[in-house]
């Protein structure tokens, strides 16, 4: 590193490297849909998952050694690192539970789970949006109709777990019931990081309007 | 906002809104107490329970907001932050283990549950009577005491824990184990997140003092 | 507290409290390794962990205090408590699980618990040295290269878990899964923590090198 690095504003590469982790964790959110949608070549598609939340890693990892090096940043330190922690979690639970349902051995999958992973998608969409929006900063309005709608998704989604939950006890199958319920829960908690990321979204959109 | 309210310390609002949030805290976990305690109407109780918790959310929302409008606060932002947060949170566990108690279809209540909810309202009692004790700040060796006292409950409920979850392994359906180990266990974090706001708490009480 | 004592830098202290909570955490992890490799006399082992960590707190609670009143620190003071909530939360899920096999009533240990627990114990013996390393910062590549180790090892634990879930699921006892992946899952968890703990001293070493 030079010392011209560490004082002439880097704002394209952090943005550069933002967009890129936000699309990386909606490749995961893409591919879980299709996963559960067509629950085949299960272990293939984890393969793919690992190696998309590799990919996550890397750029997570980049944009924390570009902020150690880094004076001027074009948000304040924090706010870059919250919202690159945020991102990455989202996809840890994506590939986390792509996971899970492999090692736990499920045979199928059902309505609820297709539901959660297509409210996962629409959040990230709506997230990778977003983070877009922060590079320009000419329309702070839209990006807090974003965090506005993930807020929605994420209290639709704790509606779907009570629901697949509420059903699942229903059946008498113990084995089947600590299996499903840690997917349908894992599902819905990574509704709930893209509501943590929305939230530093929202914050950023606020200070910087 | 007027420059005015940027410039000029809005005190008074943080610690109205402060103790809002504390007192509905509170009034969750007197609904808990009844909600178990006379195990009756349970669809109705959630709806109340719901209700409160959205209230508590609305006052967790004002109070960032005041904070990002604020250029002068009576406590360090980050203390602001971290203790909306803390009270927040313990609301949601309150409010979710009151709807898993519902969606699990749970048939009765039990002494331990009962012992856990009193502990969760004494807790919470302490914490909102050192919330308003901040505000004057005229005596932080009493919010120090409150602290103490409510890490004491914590430690309470953890032995209770340990005889709840004892005690259920002694039986033989898993079902029930399932479902009864996940209320004990939310009832317990209800806790730990008492323990965290106690935690900030008795910052602000040493750096203010 | 004297003036003098607030202004004159605490160095020594500082990093002769964070050895000594690391030192803590090792004794820990070492009693946890003895715990699962000869599961006799559990109830006293018990007792020797909660020592233990009973121990590990009022270091960190003594870490906390000479922050609260010393202005020049030697590190940034989020960056000591980061530090000491990190070590603190380790020496939490070591003691943590160990209870907990106590609670459920385990009868006996196994393969895929004694290979998590030697895990466990490496990764705390990179980060006590790593530790030392952060009082002299002569060497931050040394300091780099443990964490890098720590990661490896926080990988390693999640294939580990990985094979034991699959295991346990191939069984048909419902309880004993409900036990034995609380106790797996939390085993890996310590070595989450182990990671957060390499990421802050990661952090540390780039930022004072």
């Amino acid at each position: 590193m030079g010392i011209k690095e560490w004082i002439i504003p880097q704002d394209r590469q952090f943005f550069d490297l933002m967009e890129r982790l936000a699309e990386t964790v909606l490749e995961g959110a893409e591919l879980l849909v299709g996963f559960i949608d067509d629950y085949t070549d299960v272990g293939s598609k984890c393969h793919q998952m690992k190696e998309i939340e590799h990919r996550g890693d890397e750029v997570t990892h980049e944009i924390y050694e570009l902020l150690n090096r880094t004076f001027i940043t074009p948000l304040e330190p924090e706010e870059i690192s919250r919202l690159a922690s945020a991102l990455d979690d989202i996809l840890d639970y994506i590939n986390g539970v792509v996971h899970q349902m492999h090692i736990y051995g499920i045979d199928n999958t059902d309505p609820h789970m297709i539901e959660l992973s297509k409210i996962i998608h629409l959040s990230v969409t709506e997230i990778a949006a977003a983070v877009k929006g922060i590079r320009i900063m000419k329309d702070p309005v839209s990006i807090e109709e974003r965090c506005i709608e993930i807020n929605r998704l994420e209290n639709l989604a704790d509606d779907v777990l009570g629901h697949a939950i509420s059903d699942l006890f229903r059946t008498d199958d113990a084995i089947e019931i600590i299996k499903l319920k840690d997917v349908y829960e894992n599902l819905e908690r990574a509704t709930d990081k893209c509501e943590d990321a929305a939230n530093v979204l929202s914050d950023i959109a606020i200070r910087h309007s």
